[in-house]
C-alpha cells in the first residue's frame, strides 16, 4: 500500500482530464483504455435500445467539434478549449441566429462569473452551450453561427468491470461513475482511487471477492443491475467512490439500511482517523448508491466522498479542475478505502477456548511479572482482556472494537496474539 | 375547514358559559341540547345506581339557588352571580350559623384574593361555598344564614355521543368532558372544538369512523367504557380535548403506549407547525385519558391541550372566564385537530411498481430537463425520490415523512402524483 | 440497620490492618477468624496444585520477618514496621549485595516520595522490597544484607463463605477480596461492609438467599467458580465490594450484561441518593467481576466502589491507611448496599384487580374528599395512580419507579397500601 503515492493518481487524473466523456461514446472507451494500463479491466458494450428496468439504453453520443462564431467569424466559444462548453448530449446543429434566438441555448453561473457550468441533456433531445458569465455579458446584438459536430446514433453504452476473485464468492462492490467530461474531483478522483485500490487489493490475500465497476452514472448502474440481478445477493458490502480528491474532510454517506457492516466499518475508521470527518444519513439523492439502495435491491452500499457535492461551489463547473484536487487528499482517500477493506477482511468472530474465568496470561508471558501497579501496561493489556471477554461467538472484532472504544487494528493484533497462544479459535460462520 | 372561524366557537362558548353543569343533572342536558344545534348528537341517560366497574353511577344533582346572608339579610355570596360559589354536588341546606361554624364550609384562594375557586364533592355528601379571599376577609362575627336549594336524588347520568360512520368500522375516538360549570377553557373550549371538528369531518370522505363523546369527567368515561367493552377494539386512535382555548402553546400528552400512531401523528404535526409546542409523556393524572389508558384497556388515546392544566393559575377558578380564551387560539386548536385527522386518514402504505433502480422520472415530466444542477428543483423532487425509495410496503407515509424530515402533506402530495403516474400502488393492509 | 454504625466497621478495619495477608497463608486465616466474630463463616481450604480452569492453586506463602541492613548492621527497611516493605510472595532470601545488585529488587513511587508501594509476584518466583522514594534516595554505595524469612510450600488456599438461606434458592452473590496486606480502603473496607451487611441481612426476612464470599483476588474467585460450576445458575444478582471506605462519591460498575436487574437497581438507588455518584460501564479490568463476568459465566455481577481504584493516588500504597477511610463513608456504603438488597427483595410484579378504568380511591379513603384542586395531594397520590396504571403483570416495581421517576421506596409503600385495600395482587412469576 505505502508505495502507491498520491502523485501517481494525480498524474493519472491529469492524463484523463482532457477527454470528453459522456454516458456513452468514445470518451468512456478512451478512459477505460487508460484504466487498463493498471488493472485488467473487462469492457462491456450494451446496445442502444436495450431495456433496463424502467429505462432504455440511449443512443450513443459522440462529438468532434463545436463553436459559436460571431459575425466577424471569430470563435467566441470553442469546444476545443474546454469540452464543458457544449451541453453534454447536444444534438448536431449548424445555423445562424440572432442573440435573442441564441440566448435560450446558453447556460452560465452568474454567482461565479469566470466559471463555465457543466450541463447535460441525456434524455431530452436539444442542444446548448455553457460559457462563463463574463463571456455571456460581452455578447451583443449580432448574427451568430453555432456549430455542434456531434452524432446521436444507435451504438452502445460502455462500462468497465474487474472482478478480483477471493477465497469466497461473497463480494465487496466498489463503483465509480465515468461519465463526466473535464471535471477532476467529480469524478476522475473516484476513477483514480478505484483503479489504484483494485491494483493494491490484487496484491493481497483476500477472503472476499472485490467487484469494481466503472459505470456511466445512473444508466450504467441500472444496466449492470438489470443484467446481473441473479447475483446481487453475493454483494455483502459496497461503496460508491465519488469526489475523493478535494482538500476537504472525509465523508461517508450511509446505505439505506443504515446499520449495515459497511456503515459501521466506515464510521469506525473515520472516527478513529484523528481528522475531521462526517457521517451522513442516507438520502435518495446523490450518486449511484441511489440505484443500489433502491427498494428492490436495498444493498448495503454507501458512498465515500470528501466534501459532499452540494457543499462546494466548484461542483459541476470548470473550477473542478486540476488545481481543485491534490495528491495528498487522493492518497488519504485511497488509504482510507484500503483500511476499510482490511477491516472487512479481518472482521471475524472468535470463541475463547478458556471462557470460564480469565486464562492465566502471566504464564504465557502476556502479563507483567510484578503485580500491583494500576492498569495493565499500555493499552495492549486491556485490549487482550476485552478480546478474551467478548469472544463468545456472538461478537465480531468490530463489535469488540466499538465496545472497547479502541482501534480495530489493535483488536485484530490482540486477536492474532491470542490465537497464536491457543486462547482463541475462529468461528466458522461468517460475520454479520 | 377554512370557513369554520374561531368567532363561531367563541360565541358557542359564550352561550354555554352561564349554565351550571355537574357530572349529572340538567346542566349537562342543556349543554348537549346546544351541541345538537351543530351536530345530530344522541343523548344517553344512565340511571343512578348502575354499577360501572369499581364505581356506581351517583345520584343526580340539580340546583336552583344558593346564598349566604348576613344578619342584615344581605346576600353576601350569591349563586345567581356565579355558579362557582357553591361546592358542586352540595347537599341541600338551610340553617343559621356563627362565623366559626360557617368557616369549615368556605373555600378561597389566598394567593389570588379576587378569584373564586371551583370545588366539588361528588362522592362525599357535604356542602360548601367558594368565594374570593377578599370577600372572605370581610366576614366578621355575625349570624349567617346559608341556603342551598339543591336536590340529590335517584335520576340519571347524561352523556352525548355522535358516530360519524366511515368506510371502515375502525374508529378514531374523540372525547371531551362536559361536567364543569362556568369555566371557559376547562372545558367549554374542548366542547366547542369537538363540536366543530365533528361537523367538519362530517362533510368529508372518511376512511375511519369517528366517535365523539361528550362525557361527564371520570364517571362518564367509565360509564361509556363499561357499556361498550365489546367494541373498544375498534378504537385505533383517539384523543381527549381539554383546555384548547387559552393563548398558550399547543401541547400533546402521549398515550400510555407512548409510540402509538396517534402519538407519532401529533408529534409530527406539532413539530412542523412552526410554533412553540410541547410533547408530554403519559402520566396517570389528567383528564379521561386516565380511563382510556387504564391497564385493562390501554387504548391509543392521548390528550390534546394548549397550556397544561397544572401550569396556569386560572385553572379551576373564576378567572377561567371569557377573557381567558380567544377565537384565534380556538381556531388554531381546531385546525390542528383537523390536520391530525387528515394525517390519520392518509397514512397509508404504498409499494413502488418500479422498485429496482429509480424509475425514469424525466420521461414522465417529473424531473428537470437540463441536468447537472445541484439538488433537485425545490423540495418536491427530493420528496418524490424519498417516497419512491421507501415505498416497499414496510413504510407508511408517516414513516417516510419522519425519515425524510419533511411535512406529511408534501409526502402525501408526492404520493398522489406518483400514483397518478402509475409508479406506486397502495398496499391493502391497514397501516400501523 | 440504623444501629450498625460506621464506628464499628472502622474499629474492625483497625483490628485487621496490621495483618500481613496474601492470596494464601495465615494472614487470610487470621482475617477470616476475625470475621467469624460477627457472622458464622465457613472456612474452606483448597490444596496447592489443585487445577482451577486455566490456573493452578499456588503454593502457600507465609512470612515471619524481612529486612535490609546496611553495612553498619542497621535495619534500614523493616517488615516489622510495615508489611508492604516486602514484595508479596517473595521467596526466602538471605544474602549480601552491593547497591547495584540490590537496586533491581527495589520498588518506589518517585511521584509520592513518602509512600511505600504495594507490589506482588504471585506467579513468578522472585523477591523484592518496597520502600519510600525518600529512603531509596538515601541509599549509597555499601554492602547490604537482605533477609526475607518466608516460606513457599505446598499448603492451601483459604477462603470464607457464608450462605444466608432465604425463602427461595435464588441467590444474591456478594464478594470481597481478602488478599491485600495493610491497605485499608482496598480492601479492609470491603471486608468490613460485607461482614456487617451479612449480619444485618441475617436479621431480616429474605426472599433471596445471600451468598457472601471472602476470597483471595482472582485465584480465589476462580477456585470458587471451578468448584461450584453446577450451581452458578442460582445466582440472579451480585456485586463485588471493593474500596468502599474512602471519602469520595459512590460508584457502580455495571456487569458485562449491562442491563441486568442489579445494574438497574444500583443505578436507581445511586441516582436518587441526592449525592454525587458515578455509573461506569463494564470493562474487563478491575476486581473479581472480571471472573464472574467472563464469557463462560456472564453472571449479573457488578462492582460497588466509592472512588474508582484508578482515580486515587493512594491506591496500592502505604497512604491507603487508617486515615484514608472514615466511619461515615463506611456507613454510607453499607446503607447503600442494604438499600440495594431491599429493592431486590421487593422488586416484584403485581396485577391490578380493577384494571378497567381507575378504581374508586375515594371510597377507600385514598383520595382527598374535596375535589378540584390541581394535582393529587403530595406525591403519594400520584404514585398510587402510577402503581395502579402499570400493574398489568408486565411491569416490576422497579419498572414503575423508573417510568414514574420516583423512589422505589415510595412505589413499594404505595403497593403495600393498594394490596391492603384489595386493589393489587402479586404475580406468581419471578421478576426479571
Amino acid at each position: 500500500m505505502s508505495r502507491i503515492s498520491g502523485d501517481e493518481m494525480y498524474a493519472f487524473i491529469a492524463a484523463l482530464y482532457p477527454i470528453c466523456r459522456s454516458i456513452t461514446g468514445n470518451g468512456v472507451r478512451a478512459t477505460l483504455e487508460q484504466v487498463k494500463q493498471y488493472i485488467p479491466l473487462s469492457v462491456h458494450e450494451v446496445p442502444s435500445g436495450t431495456p433496463v428496468f424502467d429505462w432504455t439504453v440511449p443512443k450513443e453520443w459522440n462529438i468532434t467539434d463545436a463553436y459559436i462564431k460571431n459575425a466577424d467569424g471569430e470563435k467566441i466559444v470553442d469546444f476545443q478549449h474546454c469540452n464543458l462548453h457544449v451541453v453534454n448530449y447536444s444534438v448536431p446543429v449548424k445555423q445562424k441566429l440572432s442573440l435573442a434566438e441564441l440566448k435560450p441555448h446558453l447556460f452560465t453561473i452568474p454567482q461565479h462569473p469566470q466559471w463555465i457550468p457543466y450541463r447535460t441533456s441525456y434524455y431530452n433531445e436539444t442542444w446548448g452551450f455553457c460559457l462563463s458569465h463574463q463571456q455571456f455579458l460581452q455578447l451583443h446584438e449580432d448574427e451568430y453561427e453555432v456549430c455542434i459536430e456531434s452524432s446521436l446514433t444507435n451504438g452502445n453504452l460502455t462500462y468497465g468491470e474487474y472482478l478480483l476473485q477471493g477465497e469466497t464468492d461473497e463480494e465487496v462492490l466498489i463503483t465509480c461513475h465515468v461519465c463526466h467530461p473535464s471535471l477532476c474531483n467529480d469524478n476522475l478522483s473516484g476513477i483514480a482511487v478505484a483503479t489504484m485500490l483494485a491494483r493494491a487489493l490484487g496484491q493481497q490475500q483476500r477472503r472476499y471477492s472485490y467487484r469494481f465497476l466503472f459505470l456511466p452514472g445512473t444508466i450504467g448502474a441500472l444496466t449492470w443491475l438489470a443484467s446481473h440481478e441473479a447475483q446481487v445477493d453475493r454483494i455483502k458490502h459496497g461503496f460508491v467512490l465519488a469526489g475523493v480528491g478535494d482538500k476537504g474532510h472525509l465523508s461517508y454517506k450511509r446505505s439505506r439500511q443504515g446499520t449495515a457492516a459497511i456503515d459501521r466499518v466506515f464510521a469506525h475508521v473515520l472516527s478513529r482517523s484523528g481528522n475531521a470527518y462526517e457521517i451522513i444519513d442516507f438520502s435518495p439523492y446523490g450518486y449511484d448508491e441511489r440505484q443500489f439502495c433502491s427498494p428492490g435491491f436495498n444493498l448495503p452500499v454507501g458512498c465515500f466522498m470528501r466534501t459532499p457535492f452540494d457543499r462546494y461551489p466548484e461542483y459541476h463547473t470548470s473550477a473542478d479542475n486540476l488545481t481543485f484536487v491534490d495528491p495528498q487528499s487522493l492518497a488519504d482517500s485511497l488509504a482510507t478505502c484500503f483500511q476499510v477493506c482490511s477491516v472487512l477482511e479481518d472482521n471475524l468472530t472468535y470463541m475463547s477456548l478458556n471462557p470460564k474465568g480469565e486464562p492465566q496470561l502471566g504464564k504465557r508471558g502476556l502479563y507483567r511479572p510484578i503485580g500491583g501497579t494500576p492498569p495493565p501496561d499500555g493499552v495492549d493489556g486491556l485490549v487482550l482482556l476485552w478480546v478474551l471477554n467478548l469472544s463468545d461467538g456472538q461478537h465480531s472484532l468490530l463489535d469488540i472494537a466499538e465496545r472497547a472504544k479502541c482501534n480495530f487494528a489493535d483488536v485484530n493484533e490482540a486477536t492474532k496474539l491470542l490465537v497464536k497462544h491457543g486462547l482463541l479459535q475462529q468461528c466458522e460462520e461468517r460475520v454479520r
